[in-house]
């Protein structure tokens, strides 16, 4: 039968579950270095994603110069402060939480769509935004990937795209989709830390799931 | 050190490197079934996914009856003309493909967003489609979990979203994001279809990763 036959060792699942349950949105890291040939396994890792038409539309920027990073997380600060004043009554709460690393990480990557992307028709005419689908999938993987190598890391979207993608010289139509913070930690945390800091819980999986339609009572909570 | 001590074997490592290798978008299926305690282990895969503000976007829509599957095939026949149309020289390549297994696969879901999102503002004021991401990297969790259950899947993103929401009976602001065929193969793909079948190829990863700012010359191909 087809199934056992291209299924893997009870280890090797074991292995896979365990990196997808123990994967972390990590905000706290400890400084140290990301060796050249893991950060290269890792972006392999990405690069092995799912890509919409075979598009392949994402690119990485590695930054390595400090005055950048620190622009960076000031960009980032910035967008927090306004993050506060939209979300009212939680800001209080909002502004106990840690929300990045930007300066602590080892590695400091920001993940843009290519510019090019109207010319990729396949799978986009009606879903154009497949492409940061793809994108999204690729970070997956390096997320998995750099968890195993006992790596934290943790995906910042709290920036105005325009300003980054300004301050790294991009083209107009590149969208960066993500700040990502990467490195060693001094402890992974055991649930994800929005959790654990009481901003919401993990919903109970027989709610998500429909049969043959939309079912109001559980969709919409 | 913090990095070794988080560390997974080797054995663990090669696994989870294996399967983010040998995932493939499968098209081709031999229908059979999926047990359901491994369907539950998938979908429970995918909720472990990371979610911008924690907001699990995510919801799962498992197609059961065979009308609705026929619904939903012709709803994409029908955009797989559209799409035909609008890719102009490359269209008579483009028929020549495999596009979607949705009368064959063992199962059927379909992902949707939440039609609730406005009110999940943490990462997404300035990035609100931060759910269409968090929620592909539940699925690259799943397409992960089943590759390693011996299970293939693939995305289907030809069809128009307002058609598909209307057949499943979604709310308005409901955006579905994929159709999703799963189920036992006959074979895994070696390389991408759309490599194989001369579509495109993959990119060097040199060329995808600039340092501190956009290369005009890498990026833009």
């Amino acid at each position: 039968m087809s199934i056992e036959k291209f299924q893997y060792s009870q280890a090797e699942r074991d292995a896979i579950y365990r990196v997808i349950e123990e994967r972390r949105d990590m905000r706290h890291f400890c400084g140290g270095t990301v060796e050249e040939k893991t950060l290269r396994k890792l972006l392999l890792a990405a690069h092995h994603g799912p890509s919409v038409g075979y598009m392949q539309p994402w690119r990485f920027i590695r930054i390595t110069r400090p005055a950048l990073r620190h622009s960076i997380h000031s960009l980032v600060n910035k967008e927090v402060l306004l993050t506060a004043e939209a979300l009212g009554k939680r800001s209080d709460e909002f502004m106990q939480l840690k929300l990045e690393g930007i300066l602590e990480c080892a590695e400091l990557l920001v993940v843009s769509l290519t510019p090019d992307r109207d010319q990729y028709i396949l799978g986009r005419r009606t879903m154009p935004e497949m492409d940061l689908a793809s994108t999204a999938c690729a970070i997956q993987n390096l997320w998995l990937a750099a968890r195993a190598e006992g790596l934290g890391m943790g995906w910042v979207s709290l920036f105005d795209p325009l300003e980054l993608s300004n301050l790294l010289g991009m083209p107009d139509d590149c969208k960066p989709v993500g700040i990502f913070c990467l490195g060693p930690v001094n402890d992974f945390y055991d649930k994800p830390m929005l959790e654990t800091n009481g901003w919401d819980n993990r919903r109970d999986l027989d709610t998500l799931v429909f049969e043959n339609c939309w079912d109001s009572d559980k969709g919409n909570e």
